[in-house]
């Protein structure tokens, strides 16, 4: 590729960039859209908005680029949590080493590059880009120390920056414990693997367990219930409901016979349900619906312990993990038969494998475009429209890259299935999950399939033989650098413009309000995709270092995507997606294993290249920071990853006793009471709640199953009464009143099982 | 190799093996050596023994090896303790699958593979043993569906047993907790770590941080002191001693001068000893010289608790385990800066990788010898030698393993060094460190290198292409059977028969009998050797499962291995060596998953070698019993593993209660304020006792650095009198007082701390 098709490539992007960005600003300002710029600060903030035609409002401005970047840590980790930081944290980190590898390389290494070897110059812009890789060395090189010399500065600063930034989310993480006060998942232990007895209800089980093994800590606790049958009928009940106030629920009929009738208003007809008398319909669904529970603490130390220790000797039974916070608890997966967990994470790893291995053939294809010249040997009917001017710049320039991307598009829908299906018990757990299978994803699919096709590309030519094999491998990573750059351009630059923009939200947002005048939806705010996006910055942090030496021209690229990313996400962290869980900063043990081997990797790389360049000296220098990068991954392991696995007991009682000495231990307590709700059904909870939980249930349901390009897009809890009694108004008032006692009897059932736990 | 060479290696083997094994039946029943052949049994049962000539003695017999079978389990936990019981367990699960795999593969796979091909027959024994091998089946044969079903019964049955034998094993864990109700281990917790305050003393340090953060449990704690300068002076005083009782201390003057004065007697001539005022020599010994504290807890599930929780904010800071058991202590290690540790790991796996590269050279050199033809050529000097009759067939038959043997000699007293440099704090967990990387070693040299270094030796000649190499791939697996075979017949059979011969153990003793004429050492008793006894086995089981379908004329010789390896080791586990220390029976994981890894590769072979006959069919039946293989081992992971990880909680609190109701607690508290002791100078131990220890710990710190042949062969103690005095006869009477009034200081501070520990 010549420069000028790379400055063609590099041309559109910024063009693009441009317009998205001036479009955004003028945008952000117009009232009609202010749900989809500013959903976190309307949602959370309830800000009244004022429409009023200003002429200052479709003139593009640079404000909000300011408020971005004057945005303290502290502000950021209140509006946008741990997580948020660490992001962050990882953009700020890319930024300081690349500026750095920029300056180093810029400067150092490609003059050896460029005057690496004797020849006719040619104008700048006509130069191949091969000209600035360490392609143009020549072998036997003298000039390679100054590769080894700028290898070791990089590696060193990097490794020291790591240590600081991961240091500093350790003290974060560690201050968030600490302020988080108020936190119900502290003082909870999830238990799985109830084991089935064959006298009592399993709600005494777990009562007899914990007060018999955790007596001195032990609170009350809460059985989750099979989310299938219970369910669907306490929903479908609900939405049939003419009844104002559960309470009035004792005044049914305590004696009713057993009748069996078909459920038809929750939708599963074949199904049947049994009214028994109260105590034998609580025993029985009790028994077979029961599938973990919520088991609450006196003090966090007390959860932390029971949350730690093995139970019994039977390491699948009273499985017991500290609980996730109450908005980060995934629902539907949390009633998940604890025996079946390891079954699915083996199809899981399975099925991500087999996707892993079929994505070969579309990076293979476009990897084919960019090697233009070999491709038109092959097919040379393409011949005529490759020789129009401009055209195979554009083709080599610019479209694999834009194939790959909309490829790439389905990956994190996929990912963040297979993560479902892996039965994680919270949003966080799921997002992490799926955020280091697509980062597994893109290494092995854009890294080294990209490398390895256009080895094989190169190969197809039949004088090929043994030895060229190797000489040919040292070739393509300088050469691979060409579509590395423009992949920079089209996956960075401009997917962070869209990134800005939300195009998504934009068009349904118009969809909803201009063409199906529909009411607008207040409660469409969605959490910040962090499994894409992570991979996506970590991936070009791989990218950066290892070509970093070996063909610098990517580094200003690189930076320029830092330094854009760095502003928009952080705007949009403040201004778009919310916050409605928090994983307490466990991405950052992920960024910096991928640091890691990144730089093993650009070290085992240039081992390659200095190899092939015939200087052992070189090469052997690579090897000695290979052992000090380890080494140094072995150190932070002892010193900060277990931080990020369980919580310093000597925190967590000092916590315990301040609260128990400030009298606010009996507050927290009491609002252990009403922390998790399966099915949020007491008391207090009037019929609009009611109403509009069931419909949240549902759309839950429905959000885990088809989530729109991998993001969480939930409702929140919004009357819609109106909806709910048209879908009654078909039904026959004997199911209606029917559907009214089971669910009641259903109550009743689960209130007992509470008391029960209260008075214990 | 031919059928006829094989039969002379297994006629040299058989022969000596008969040799031996009579020999044993005879010398057993000799009273001068019934120390090497019953060191057990007189360690513990302390027998009287009756010289008398009878002739019975001198006739071989064979009722040991009925003694050996008879034993039960019962016998075998009781004598040897739980980890001998999971060799045992490893033996039987052995002799189980490959008495399956012999009858499946001898009478299903060996008519196919002889009859594979249509030739001229020749007399069976100058058949080549390539006949019977893979090899000799054609292209696109029909009969490879023999070899998937008998590969798919072999590893669904291994798979059963396994599961079976780890549930034995978890259960027999178990149980061996319950039934050591006195074991001080699990009421301990050892603190590594402690951080150094400005104001307080260490011991108060830790009194401090327990009674804080683990007031509940917490009982008392006793302080471990750097070996290094306080050991030496105390071992040296110890032997200076003339003074009859610790006691008369506290005449001593109090408020000596500080004076400097040389500690020669220690050796170290250039280091100084300062005497203080005994409080201020306390303070100063307690903090200089505090590296670790034994943490006392009054329930075991105190003490679980405490070591299974993060202490603090900074993990390398109090850093609490479950305290190994006092005979297991490994005190040389347990003073070691717990920083220091994850560097020391490093170093050692670093260390180990090497040893593991260079080691290829003699392998290489090895499996040259077993490619006669091959070298034959190379070099035509060695073709008079090679000609003469019977040369070649032991050239290529016996010398190459007994090479490899001599070799492999050295292994395990190296990787047991590296193990004492990684810093454990237990002579178990020492031994296995140990055990696993001689494992990796025999994995990687024994097996992958031999395999490896047949096919570079076959690729010498020069008209090897690529497209060859594959094909010879598929070849060196059978071909490499042969040295497979004898590797099993002199490795296997012949250290068989060493082991039980004692050959090292009976000319020590033959030596210190009749030609030093020393007296007797009766506490010359070694523990069992697991790390290099298991990798051997495992070795073979490796062996075993790859060559099984391939080249089945092994299994019989394997059969007779571990039929062999069951009686002998039985019998020296009962009579020879001795228990000091367990593991609880945690070599079993590494069993399992040797075996696991052994099956998944079984397969991945057979997969290339049925790709490589042209059965795209056998090929593809080969991955699904992968993927089948690696889902038990998960499974296996979930429902066993914890077990040998931590211990439940609900076995250890219903063993407290037992103990609080039965009134053993108060008895048990009181035992585990002598369990440990570092420096065993306690008052109630007398002069002899205390040169006898003196003596001790020199012998053990001797012990951990130079081992004959990673045997541990540490002494018991015993009263050396004579050689103290007679050390001590050319010293100066003033230094001896000097020394003495020091060391009398040290104890003063030492016990005082330990008294500060009980009041609290």
């Amino acid at each position: 590729m010549k420069i000028s098709a790379l400055m063609t490539s590099a041309g559109i992007n910024i063009g693009i960039c441009v317009l998205l960005w001036s479009l955004y600003s003028v945008l952000r300002k117009q009232p009609a859209f202010v749900r989809v710029y500013f959903g976190r600060r309307i949602a959370e903030e309830n800000r009244l908005l004022r429409e009023a035609f200003i002429l200052e409002r479709f003139v593009p401005s640079t404000g909000w680029i300011v408020k971005a970047l004057q945005c303290t840590e502290e502000e950021l980790l209140a509006a946008a949590g741990l997580d948020a930081v660490a992001f962050n944290r990882m953009l700020v980190f890319s930024i300081r080493i690349f500026s750095l590898a920029a300056i180093l390389c810029l400067f150092g290494i490609l003059p050896v590059h460029y005057f690496g070897r004797k020849m006719h110059r040619l104008e700048i812009s006509s130069e191949q880009l091969h000209m600035f890789t360490v392609g143009n060395v020549e072998v036997q090189s003298r000039w390679l120390w100054v590769h080894s010399i700028v290898l070791y500065i990089i590696s060193g600063v990097a490794c020291f920056l790591l240590y600081v930034e991961y240091g500093h989310i350790a003290r974060l993480r560690l201050l968030h414990l600490k302020r988080a006060t108020l936190n119900p998942g502290q003082f909870t232990v999830l238990v799985r693997g109830i084991p089935k007895t064959a006298n009592e209800s399993c709600s005494s089980d777990v009562d007899d367990f914990f007060t018999k093994y955790h007596a001195s800590s032990y609170l009350f606790h809460q059985v989750v219930y099979k989310a299938g049958k219970v369910q669907k009928i306490m929903t479908g009940a609900k939405k049939a409901c003419g009844m104002s106030d559960p309470s009035t629920d004792t005044t049914l009929d305590q004696r009713c016979k057993a009748v069996t009738y078909p459920c038809c208003l929750c939708g599963a007809s074949s199904d049947s349900f049994q009214l028994l008398p109260t105590d034998e319909v609580a025993k029985n669904i009790d028994k077979k619906e029961c599938a973990a529970a919520f088991v609450f603490f006196k003090t966090r130390y007390g959860a932390l312990v029971a949350s730690e220790a093995l139970q019994t000797s039977n390491p699948t039974k009273w499985v017991t993990d500290l609980a996730p916070e109450p908005d980060d608890v995934y629902w539907s997966n949390i009633w998940l038969p604890y025996k079946q967990l390891w079954i699915r994470r083996i199809a899981t790893v399975l099925g991500s494998l087999v996707f892993l291995v079929l994505f070969v053939v579309p990076v293979a294809f476009i990897q084919g475009l960019s090697q233009l010249d070999q491709l038109q040997k092959k097919l040379p009917f393409l011949d005529g429209l490759l020789k129009k001017p401009y055209m195979s710049q554009i083709i080599t320039g610019y479209l694999p890259s834009v194939i790959l991307l909309l490829f790439l598009y389905t990956v994190s829908p996929i990912m963040i299935l297979f993560s479902t299906m892996e039965g994680p018990t919270s949003h966080s757990e799921r997002k992490k999950s799926a955020c280091s299978k697509v980062l597994h994803f893109y290494i092995w699919n854009v890294f080294f399939v990209s490398l390895a096709s256009g080895a094989v590309i190169n190969q197809l030519n039949p004088s090929s033989s043994t030895k060229d094999i190797a000489v040919r491998l040292a070739h393509v990573i300088p050469e691979q650098t060409t579509f590395f750059i423009t992949y920079v351009l089209t996956s960075g630059w401009a997917s962070l413009s869209s990134e800005l923009m939300q195009l998504f939200g934009l068009i349904y947002n118009f969809i909803i309000k201009y063409v199906l005048r529909m009411k607008e939806d207040i409660a469409f705010v969605p959490t910040f995709p962090y499994h894409t996006e992570i991979p996506k910055v970590m991936l070009f942090g791989l990218l950066g270092f290892s070509c970093s030496v070996l063909a610098p021209l990517i580094l200003p690229f690189l930076l320029v995507y830092f330094f854009l990313g760095y502003v928009v996400y952080r705007n949009q962290l403040l201004n778009v997606y919310r916050m409605r869980y928090d994983s307490g900063g466990l991405y950052w043990p992920i960024v910096h294993n991928t640091v890691i081997f990144s730089l093993v990797l650009t070290q085992v790389i240039c081992f390659g290249v200095f190899g092939l360049k015939e200087s052992p000296v070189a090469a052997g220098f690579t090897i000695p920071p290979i052992f000090f990068i380890l080494s140094f991954h072995q150190y932070c392991r002892t010193r900060f990853l277990p931080l990020f696995k369980t919580f310093p007991s000597q925190d967590l009682i000092d916590l315990d006793r301040e609260d128990q000495r400030s009298g606010r231990m009996e507050h927290i307590h009491h609002g252990l009471r009403s922390a998790y709700r399966q099915f949020p059904d007491n008391e207090d909870i009037k019929l609009e709640q009611i109403l509009t939980v069931g419909n949240d249930e549902d759309q839950d349901e429905g959000c885990s199953s088809g989530e729109r390009n991998g993001e969480e897009t939930c409702k929140e809890q919004e009357p819609r009464r109106d909806l709910c009694h048209s879908t009654l108004k078909g039904l026959p008032v004997s199911r209606l009143r029917d559907s009214v006692r089971s669910i009641a009897l259903l109550w009743t059932a689960e209130k007992r099982s509470g008391d029960r736990a209260l008075i214990n």
